[in-house]
């Protein structure tokens, strides 16, 4: 294809986007009327929305718009998980400048339902609007087949903490990408393409879950609401994390202790949850701490680790200074 | 409340807006944690996505930032009606520049609150993020109550187009701030905020309305989304609709034919749907057209007045030459 969004115009754009699309047993209407309706079998329906601008959360030099469309539906369908559900739909806000490349948006497309389809998703809907800055507003709906939502304001005190999926990886590929690389590629692909494990949100909530969140912002960061929500301290152990061997050679080249990235990078959207003790966790959980105390009164829940404060990198304030 | 929205802070900044909020019996889970959970009853959940650009979509001096929130609500609420559902939620995708007054923020947020309100529903849930021009991405869900969707495609020869709500009152609203002046007010006022007829949605859908849309980009251009998905060609007959002697005081003094405005205004959100003859239709719906032929093959349906090809300003392309 050729040309830009503004040569195809609103309706030629939606045409190209939507002809890309492939719905699932879940849509009983895609794009192309007023709003799409999609199967809610349990009676209630989970809905998150996250907004990416250019620039801020992605970058057209260092993203292909394949990836940019594969990590914005995932952050989104990694919140669905994260509740206990499975995810059923995406519907596309996307602002374009009108000197767009068609093929980025269609790209884009791509990636966001090849996404959804690693998911057991599909795109049901949306809306093309022009603007300066590419802008996705995506918002993920899912189904939580009879299950609990699992909130983050349960966890109990004796719980242990569990994460499954990656961490870090993002957060390496991301300082490796600044410092100019563009290697190692296994944590450059991590940081333009994450892979939430989707199918453990769903499982957690059947084994038991008592809290659950995906690590968007950073493991202790979102550990931190987790602790707040639910009003106990929570402590991490730094010795019971795995730093793969290249994270460390690259923490060694660049002067970084691998640990930051492990433990405050994000993006991996890896899934954390507090189970009760005598949960027998599957062999892809990883106990990397646990819930030790109410806390104070007074004062919001904290996470330590190794019992100490975690003073370095914290979580993303998106209005603070840049 | 003083300051930006950038002194607040992402969390301070949420914590604000979701105090403003208030839950329905359907909000089973509000904003705060991964994803919001909203009840779906019927087990299909419809859902609806529009995206709104300052300067674009709203200019701050002609509007507040209460009426930004109702109109912006209320255009994806009344997408949510003419599916013949039942508004349940929305989410807020939130770009806002640092120095946005922390104020603007939460009269937004107040306006989507009380228009949602209106149309029975919440928001539960969102996003802010930071960036150069303040955009919405609304997110609307709806229920469908056993209803079939009344789609854009149902239209049948024979049917009569049959409108409720207001119709390019909004228009000539948009003309006289364009000109300058601030009044008359009730037509400013509609410009600014939009009363769609919520109920009248789901009430066409019990009434057996064959297709259905919402008056978003003006009757003839929405009308000929229903002609094209339908096959059909529908004649409008110009002396039954219903130009307000003000409307028309107006258009005198402007040198515009108020027809125009009725015809072609978007951003009243009335809702137009196509009925049987057969069936009795409560007085607030007017009947201004009928759906005359099946489409000549090859060629899309098409929408003519008193049968003649109505060539003025056509339907809203976003990314047409401004």
């Amino acid at each position: 294809m050729q040309g830009t969004v503004g040569e195809l115009g609103e309706f030629g754009l939606i045409r190209e986007l939507t002809a890309r699309l492939e719905p699932t047993p879940a849509v009983d209407l895609g794009p192309g009327d007023d709003a799409a309706v999609v199967k809610a079998p349990d009676g209630r329906v989970v809905a998150t929305t996250d907004v990416l601008i250019e620039g801020r959360h992605f970058r057209r030099d260092w993203s292909t718009a394949y990836d940019v469309g594969r990590k914005s539906a995932a952050q989104n369908l990694a919140d669905v998980a994260a509740m206990g559900a499975v995810p059923t739909a995406i519907l596309l806000g996307f602002v374009a400048p009108a000197d767009l490349p068609a093929t980025w948006a269609t790209e884009l497309m791509d990636g966001l339902r090849d996404e959804c389809k690693v998911a057991g998703a599909a795109v049901v809907g949306g809306d093309v609007v022009r603007g300066d800055a590419v802008t996705l507003a995506i918002t993920a709906l899912g189904d939580l087949q009879g299950r609990r939502p699992v909130l983050r304001s349960g966890a109990q005190v004796g719980d242990v903490v569990a994460v499954t999926g990656w961490l870090g990886w993002s957060a390496a590929g991301l300082t490796v990408l600044q410092r100019g690389f563009r290697s190692p590629r296994a944590f450059v692909e991590a940081h333009r393409r994450p892979e939430p494990p989707y199918h453990a949100g769903p499982a957690a909530a059947d084994l038991g879950a008592t809290s659950m969140v995906d690590v968007s912002d950073g493991l202790v960061a979102d550990l931190g609401h987790v602790a707040a929500a639910s009003g106990v301290d929570i402590d991490l152990r730094a010795a019971d994390f795995d730093v793969p061997a290249q994270m460390a050679d690259i923490g060694q080249a660049v002067g970084v202790d691998p640990l930051l990235w492990v433990l405050s990078g994000g993006e991996d959207h890896a899934i954390v949850a507090t189970f009760p003790k005598s949960v027998q966790l599957p062999a892809r959980w990883r106990v990397v701490g646990e819930v030790v105390r109410t806390a104070r009164p007074g004062r919001g829940g904290r996470v330590t680790v190794d019992g100490a404060p975690w003073e370095r990198v914290g979580g993303w304030d998106h209005f603070a200074a840049e």
